[in-house]
């Protein structure tokens, strides 16, 4: 029986930030049809940069699905190079950002198409296309959303809080610059609304800086809200730890217990359904939701594709179109 | 004794177009003391391509007198990667103007400061000097100059018909767009009314398309009439056939005789002295102006150096203010 012709036939839509999202977006497109996959990206870490528009966790989760992703580092491609880096090093350019040089010719290309007239939407479409991606891959917005991290010191963007300073700075909270203008994609408020949805995934990613930044969007938590379709989110806290990246040591300075329960907590009026790590089993009945204890940590590819496998399986079962 | 204490001290301004030109350039760089040498680059090639700005000729001037330029493809750094241009090939960008990923970062960079509103001239010194260039070298002008190649067909943009269609449409003329309001570079019109100017020398490059632009500059030809130093002109051209580039076919196309008579007479109203080939030694007669036949053709550093000493011999050999 093919994917397609299962009983749970139907798109899955991926929510996602970058490397960590990415992995389970990566287990969902191979577990799925992959033209039945939709990967909804953060682009509120978006930023200009060397005068280029560079989309991080856009092209994380196209150089991932396209099987072009440099496994050393995370982000980026493989087979790179550092020509770039070391000659802008020489002239006094900007190195904190770093940029392979295969890299640098999918923000060349984006900021001249952007330039050009094109929508960010449009571009990834053609990219993701050219690079083999049989998935959809989507902007969560065409307009500018900036993610600014409040400090105690100062606010700062996004990317100079996350690489420049490393997440040294103690957040006090964040503030999603431009959300409250931007457009949500048109595509992801018609595959909410439509009833060939058969799952929201929202991957584990980190909730303050991957996810709610989506949710800024205007219209995007009111669709997610009355989808018809089960919203499934994926813990991105493991045993008092982040998967990947800064989640827990913002939650710990935002005075947030460090734990699933507190991120099913930020999704409750939005979500169908919490997968935790088996380590946190004890925080089960503190979801407020329908639980699925699973192994979350994903280190190799058959465990994204297994937890994506296991993740659908869950968001099956809470249908309520084929459920009670 | 010092090249400075010697009696014909003074600095040296030369002007010169892309590879063929820069080999001189790099003679008079070694035959001089650095700092003593400006080299004055066209900037009419310069071209805006996939959102940059791109500057041949003062790059290829720049990294040649770094010691850091490409010497199989005469043009670019040494040491290079290519990794932007695959992928950028992947991405379906247009990839007919080849860029290394190290020759990259001068031209992201000059986008960014140029964009930040420092002048071509502010950025050129900074980089040459971060590149360990001791000598001046100095955009003919900060103001957009952009040379169009008139054919049978049509008007061609410079890089389209000299890299994408490898000079094959036939000439029929040059319009230097934006020349007739473009101001000089101030340097150079002081430089050409000092004293302090031992002797102008018009490189071996194509007058066409590199010196000529150079000379449209609103007040570049009556500061070079009008300059106290002896102006000596290079002939780019050696038994009929160019040094280097298109400059043998553009007069062909144009019905100009392929030769240096032709080319000193294009320069007449501007040059003091001629330097020919000896194999054009035939040709001497028709100069019009006092003439040395010297070995122009340069294929080691050896040569570069010794054309140049011949060239600067000559020079102080025609200065009315210390002869005759």
């Amino acid at each position: 029986m093919t994917p397609e012709a299962c009983p749970a036939a139907g798109r899955v839509l991926a929510i996602s930030g970058g490397i960590g999202g990415a992995k389970l977006a990566l287990g969902l497109y191979r577990a799925l049809a992959p033209q039945s996959l939709i990967v909804l990206a953060n682009t509120a870490d978006d930023f200009e940069h060397l005068g280029l528009h560079i989309s991080p966790d856009l092209d994380t989760l196209m150089y991932t699905l396209a099987g072009i992703n440099n496994p050393e580092l995370g982000w980026g491609r493989d087979e790179e190079t550092w020509t770039f880096m070391r000659a802008l090093g020489e002239l006094g350019g900007e190195t904190w950002f770093r940029l392979g040089d295969g890299d640098l010719a999918t923000s060349i290309e984006r900021t001249r198409r952007l330039a050009g007239g094109e929508t960010l939407s449009e571009i990834t479409d053609d990219f993701a296309g050219r690079l083999g991606v049989r998935a959809q891959l989507w902007p969560m917005s065409d307009d500018a959303v900036r993610t600014r991290v409040e400090t105690a010191g100062q606010e700062l963007a996004f990317q100079h809080y996350f690489v420049r300073e490393r997440c040294a700075p103690a957040v006090t909270g964040f503030r999603f610059e431009g959300a409250e203008c931007a457009r949500p994609s048109p595509r992801l408020i018609r595959a909410l609304g439509s009833n060939g949805l058969r799952a929201v995934v929202i991957c584990p990613s980190n909730p303050f800086i991957s996810v709610e930044p989506i949710l800024a969007v205007p219209g995007v938590r009111a669709a997610l809200s009355s989808c018809a379709a089960p919203v499934i989110a994926v813990s991105p806290v493991v045993g008092g730890r982040a998967l990947k990246g800064p989640t827990d040591k913002m939650m710990r300075e935002l005075g947030i217990e460090i734990g699933p329960t507190a991120i099913a907590a930020r999704y409750r009026d939005l979500i169908d359904g919490f997968v935790l790590d088996l380590e946190d089993e004890a925080a089960r009945q503190r979801c407020g939701v329908p639980s699925l204890c699973a192994r979350i940590v994903m280190r190799t590819l058959a465990d994204r594709e297994r937890l994506a496998r296991e993740v659908l399986r869950f968001a099956d079962s809470l249908d309520s179109r084929t459920v009670g």
